[in-house]
């Protein structure tokens, strides 16, 4: 992509009431457009990080056997009548509209029921199971109050996966699966190191679920743990009982801030059972589908990370997201050929700053987007057939030949 | 993707009110389930064909220098107030919801204000001209009446352009190159030989707007047209001006049936001009934006191509958008194996039916789910070294060596 190109450029202030530095830096740098509090749109630059991000996801997914749909916004009250989760008191996030037509329907916050819902059209038999299903999908949830940019809004994107299982057994096999996946997308994610997963407050069909947190001192929450961190655990379960199931002491825990990316949960029988979604066993007895979902707000994430690695110049985006691999910049005559040539060798890697501005506004802006790894092509360097390679994160810069580059 | 380890199965029967013959088949075939009337869910077969017509559309546009975004559906009125559209007087298709926190918000049904008011932040002068963004995003549209299954819908899936010009004369350049890319679009579609670009209603900037058309007897639009279809207009603008303007006599056109694939349209001021989206041109002047919008239903032409190409025996898919190249049925233990080997090496490529059942069920199934190309691997047709290849438009059968299969 070239700056010159693009109709986005770094703008010099950020939405007024944007207090935290990523989101300031996500807006000033044209990842992202404020439309109204909690409430975002994804400019070219952000629909690249959006798209790596649910790009890694897919991928561990469908490797454990998982299938992707897309399950509608607009929802009939009438399965979440029968979860009782239709009832505002029940779920207070519903976003309600009206039917031109008459009737009411809802915004779908979540996807449970109308998964459940419609596996009944394919689930009759234990020759059907197991199912796990995912969509990644525009969620909507009317919070009271939107904070920290695109972790909180009202308006996001949410991969949402759920298993249907014959047993509990081959439930707890595949929830295990995701377990590993989920560490594995983190990892891909460039959070892997900082992001732990922890006990967190389970329901009628099982006493834990598991949350994944990372650290970062802008998250909502504080997550306990042991010295080597073999033990890691939400305040909302600390007590007692608790410490007692996973064999630690109080003492032996330290806390830290931490953001959510990531849950996973037994449902068992909750939204089955009510629903209706049931199979003939090996045996021509009928029996209660068990589920699980496991959720991960793709644009969440990409809050967390761009919250986390954010320093005092700018975003600084792990390589596996960076919309780009590297930030081209040429100073002078014969540093723009050069960079012209490289550029269309490598166009879909490569942000090139291919604007007539002063060089401290290339770097500034350089540093501001976040891309890892900053080449500047100069009549100086070439004059010794170099080029000036820079590490956003570090900040180390080595001069090396043009050739040794590599994408 | 193993027919053995997918959720999706035929179904015997479609919704009771689906009446269009390929929206029957979309629901049978499980490419959509319905969630409510107007409202779909994609599965994996449906949203295969989705993003197969999303990269199409987007390969084209970007090449002629759009950019892609991403738009919130939740809309704040005051953009929409300033351009008399969020009165549902005015526009009467908008769902609207409240804010738990206060204030009432809409679904965006269109886009026009949102990308105007947004270019305010990345507008000022014309070397910031021209802009062209792009968008593939779900719209919101209160129907009174949904109908002809995911043809016209409540919710669905849009690719929307706007264009941002300093002059008349750029935009007209502009115009001229996404009606090419349009034409292209179809072809890759594989409707290009039955669409048309037609004169139809325009506006206060314009004397005519365009649509694409493409023949097929459940279309809700008739078009004229005269012997060689140089001349193509909607019904809405057969006029005596219009047929003066074109050139034509009324006892030249014939007419026929069509359905509308897209729209484009020259907006010139309507929408800068009220949302004060202005810049300073080469000589200082303070001067209004000229606009074009440029609409395709993705979800829509996925259902047009569904109706218009469905036969007795089900869907048939045109090959650039088909969910798979190939379905694949194995009949006997030596075709089973052969069978492994081939969707091992093209997994990525081929729908193998790998389940235990009679061949003449796994005929109708590839019939109705309308594969391009269906490849019959049986012990018979090995013991010749042979495969038998059927065209699913035709129906044409011939035997060839397994070798020569291309992908």
């Amino acid at each position: 992509m070239r700056l010159s190109q693009t109709f986005i450029k770094t703008l010099r202030t950020a939405p007024k009431d944007e207090t935290a530095r990523g989101a300031q830096y996500l807006s000033r740098a044209g990842f992202v457009h404020k439309e109204l509090a909690g409430v975002y749109d994804y400019l070219p630059l952000g629909l690249k990080v959006l798209e790596n991000i649910k790009n890694i996801i897919r991928k561990e997914l469908n490797r454990i056997g998982c299938e992707e749909v897309l399950m509608s916004s607009l929802q009939n009250p009438e399965p979440w009548s029968k979860t009782d989760r239709w009832d505002i008191e029940k779920m207070d996030v519903w976003f309600r509209t009206e039917l031109a037509a008459g009737g009411e329907l809802g915004l779908a916050p979540t996807h449970e029921e109308p998964f459940t819902n419609m596996m009944r059209s394919y689930i009759s038999s234990y020759k059907d199971l197991p199912v796990y299903a995912y969509q990644i999908q525009t969620k909507f949830r009317n919070e009271l109050r939107a904070k920290s940019g695109i972790m909180r809004t009202r308006e996001f994107i949410m991969k949402d996966l759920y298993s249907f299982s014959a047993t509990k057994e081959d439930h707890d096999e595949f929830y295990h699966q995701v377990e590993k996946a989920y560490m594995k997308i983190y990892q891909e994610l460039g959070i892997g190191e900082d992001t732990f997963e922890t006990f967190a407050s389970g329901g009628v069909f099982s006493k834990y679920s598991h949350e994944f947190q990372t650290l970062t001192e802008v998250g909502e929450d504080t997550i306990w743990f042991n010295e080597d961190k073999s033990v890691v655990l939400n305040e909302e379960v600390l007590n007692d009982e608790v410490l007692n199931d996973l064999g630690v002491k109080r003492s032996e825990l330290t806390s830290a801030k931490a953001a959510e990316v990531g849950n996973i949960f037994t449902l068992g029988e909750k939204y089955s059972a009510p629903l209706g979604l049931v199979f003939n066993d090996k045996d021509g007895q009928r029996r209660v589908v068990t589920m699980g979902c496991y959720g991960i707000g793709v644009s969440r994430v990409m809050g967390v990370i761009a919250e986390k690695f954010a320093d005092e110049k700018g975003l600084v985006w792990p390589k596996n997201i960076a919309p780009f691999k590297i930030h081209l910049i040429s100073i002078g005559k014969a540093g723009k050929e050069q960079a012209e040539k490289l550029y269309k060798q490598h166009a879909s890697e490569i942000l090139f700053d291919d604007r007539d501005i002063r060089p401290g506004e290339k770097f500034a802006d350089a540093d501001l987007i976040g891309i890892p790894t900053r080449v500047v092509i100069s009549d100086k360097t070439l004059a010794k057939n170099e080029i000036e390679v820079t590490d956003r994160k570090t900040g180390q810069t080595n001069l090396q030949k043009i050739s040794s580059l590599t994408f």
